[in-house]
């Protein structure tokens, strides 16, 4: 009999639970036989070298779940009658989590695209937006909030999406979620599930795999100059039944929808029974002039459904997003939303209430924005100096990130491989984007939100001592 | 034409933006029509009692996106080539949100279970948690954090349930969820999604919910005072794929799951390459002794799906829980996981990772377990005084809830549609968790978690009073 307990007077765990979970594993383990004899309670706890009472607990406890039984002679013998469970068969063995591990390398800079200025995330205001909330909430806040975010937010999006985009919506079709990244999923689980997602290509790679994994088929359209050609869409049977679209700041090329196209796609849609997702991401930052109009604020059939987030205007730790959809979606896609999270954390939804009435959300853009222009100019400044006329700058009016077409890059993939082998610069390959379209692969998507002017600025001279080999 | 511009002063929106977003949606709504001419800046500027360049900015913005033109005069028009969007179609109006709406009535008393105590809630002690990790945390921490969690919080978890119930799993076999909720509509997503779930009856209506939602047949299995009848399992064909169960605290009956039926349980799972999954939701609070085994403490075969929350140890409003999961499953689980919220919120999980590690959660499991058996032994005398032999009561030696069957009761729907009418006290049936069985109608499930005694004491009264109508 091999009981080898051990007990850890450090630990958190009491000593009776020490000693009950040490019998237990040896029994499930199969090192304690059912009929073998236990130590006596005294016996033990000398061995042990704590006091009786709490082998006695421990043994009152065995006893009570089943475990134990005691035996004529007064002594503790386990359960004849116990069934044990199965050994593990050795195929339900699996290696360690992927996702655990790091990366091989970590970039010493990278460009990737989307992520904000996390070090000029506003802490000491977001604490104090954190501990006002928490000091002043009635004691349901710390309850369950409804599925559709708390009222009072969805009341200050709605002023928030009405001021800065002009979105004539009521509350009442405001839904918060988990990001953007959940509106996208909700939407693709409920709205024409049979129908074809239409998608602008290139597009962003995770709204491919978000489509893959929700068994949608994807429907690509061109780009050019004046964003999505909407001219290609197909009706009759094989109309698209969703068309995903950032028409402010299209992903990676940057191109803005223009106002014909904008109004046919919105004509096409209501013609179609089809619904828009139009995704707004970063129309806070915008550098020169006003944002565009969004579709949803030209849309009068209601088929336009609005997904914006607070990942890029504050921080995507916070996982707080919105959509704003037709009244005839908004049960369904409750519903769905349900299934997944049964509404958002509350207390971070009253912080962020907070925030937006309080106008910090427009201080803190106001800042950020200002340290995305000078960020992007220094950015296409160096660009502009390592590469002169052989280089071609795309999207830059507004966002957090560029395009960039080299004359001297032939294989984007290729060349991102090497730059991040031997220098620890993550660069990232337009062609990625591209779905069915051949896209040319002389293009880098360079994010700069978070990168400190000077490190972009030295990492562009790296990339063009290794382009142009000089 | 009809321009009907307002300009308000206080309002946050910039004033060329108020200007541009009105003639925006005069056009719009087809008070514009295409050729109209605008009034000159200077004759707009005057009427509006702004200055002129404000209206300029205003002009040029909507000469930017093409919804003016310059006219030979060298006034402004609206562009002659728009195609406006159709009007709305009757069809999809509709009315107000039904979920924005107020219940009838609010309850004056409410015995709903599940809600722990609110008002107990360490709101101090939480704040300094967030304030400590928003102080300390890197910069990283604002960005987006991994699928799975934080591995610092899946460690802490792996290491409190380790402690807790005996459980003996790597943090790698750890998913943070959002809530129970989450982690339960991610199994049903992911685990045997073409077999039946098997389920007590009765049994929580949210699962019954949930399973519905998902579309997965649901399998009612008998429960007695030993818990599920695991020896009605059907093998080979007809097998469920999941079998869910609550054996600590079953919902709603309050039944422990003796442990030859656990050890059953797990042979049959190995034998029909099932999974169980085991929600156990309450175990912190467990009043007398220990908290019985976890099936997943005593699962050799890799088949058990152990589920865990905070919203009862802390709070619903933080939606933060776990799965401990067979390694097989981790990656298909995260997969979907990363549909719905590509992660959770990181300050939070830090915050909690604080708790975790500092001893603040034993603390307040400590402090609330008091204020539970307070509040379920007053609630036991209040019933028992007032009902003497003529009410059972199960369910007490753990969690937030018991189970009350009542002689003089004959319809649990109509007696709680009564007391409420009469007395505003929201009481909840049992009947309503019955699937398949047929239920008596002589049980209420009675909430104490958030119930100050003496509220829940006078309530007692009124039910007596109306029920044996003395």
């Amino acid at each position: 009999m091999d009981l080898s307990l051990h007990i850890d007077r450090r630990a958190r765990t009491p000593l009776p639970l020490q000693i009950a979970y040490g019998v237990q594993s040896a029994l499930i383990e199969g090192r304690l036989p059912p009929g073998a004899r236990l130590p006596s309670t005294r016996a033990l706890a000398e061995r042990l070298g704590v006091a009786r009472m709490v082998v006695v607990h421990a043994f009152e406890w065995l006893a009570s779940e089943g475990y134990t039984e005691t035996s004529r002679g007064g002594g503790t013998t386990i359960s004849k009658g116990l069934i044990l469970p199965q050994s593990p068969p050795d195929l339900k063995q699996a290696p360690e989590r992927r996702t655990d591990r790091l990366p091989p390398t970590s970039p010493v800079v990278d460009f990737r695209p989307g992520l904000p200025a996390l070090d000029s995330f506003p802490r000491t205001e977001w604490r104090s937006a954190l501990n006002h909330v928490i000091r002043n909430a009635p004691d349901d806040a710390f309850g369950y909030g409804p599925i559709e975010g708390l009222p009072k937010l969805r009341r200050a999006i709605a002023e928030y999406s009405s001021r800065t985009r002009g979105l004539p919506f009521a509350p009442e079709r405001v839904v918060v979620t988990a990001g953007a990244a959940q509106a996208l999923s909700l939407i693709l689980r409920v709205v024409h599930v049979s129908r074809a997602l239409a998608i602008e290509d290139p597009s962003p790679v995770p709204v491919h795999e978000l489509a893959h994994l929700h068994g949608r088929s994807l429907l690509p359209v061109a780009v050019d100059d004046d964003g999505m050609c909407t001219g290609d869409l197909p009706s009759g049977e094989s109309a698209p039944g969703v068309i995903y679209v950032v028409p402010s700041h299209q992903y990676p090329t940057g191109v803005v929808m223009s106002l014909s196209r904008r109004l046919a796609l919105l004509d096409w849609a209501a013609k179609n029974n089809a619904y828009i997702v139009e995704d707004d991401y970063d129309s806070e930052f915008r550098y020169d002039g006003m944002p565009p109009t969004a579709l949803a604020a030209m849309d009068r059939a209601n088929c336009t459904i609005y997904v914006g987030t607070f990942s890029k205007m504050l921080c995507p730790a916070l996982r707080l997003g919105y959509l704003i959809a037709p009244e005839p979606l908004i049960d369904r896609l409750l519903e769905t939303k349900w299934w997944t999270d049964r509404g958002g954390p509350v207390i971070d939804q009253l912080a962020l209430t907070h925030w937006l009435e309080s106008g910090s959300v427009d201080r803190h853009v106001l800042r950020t924005r200002k340290l995305y222009a000078r960020r992007r100019n220094a950015l296409v400044s160096a660009l502009g100096a390592a590469f002169g006329a052989r280089v071609r700058i795309s999207g830059v009016p507004a966002g957090m990130h560029l395009m960039a077409s080299f004359d001297d890059l032939a294989d984007d993939e290729e060349f991102a491989s090497r730059m991040m082998a031997r220098h620890g610069i993550a660069l990232y390959p337009a062609s990625r984007c591209a779905i069915a379209y051949t896209q040319n692969k002389n293009s880098l998507i360079f994010g700069f939100g978070h990168l400190h002017e000077e490190v972009a600025g030295s990492a562009i001279s790296i990339i063009r001592d290794e382009l142009l080999r000089v």
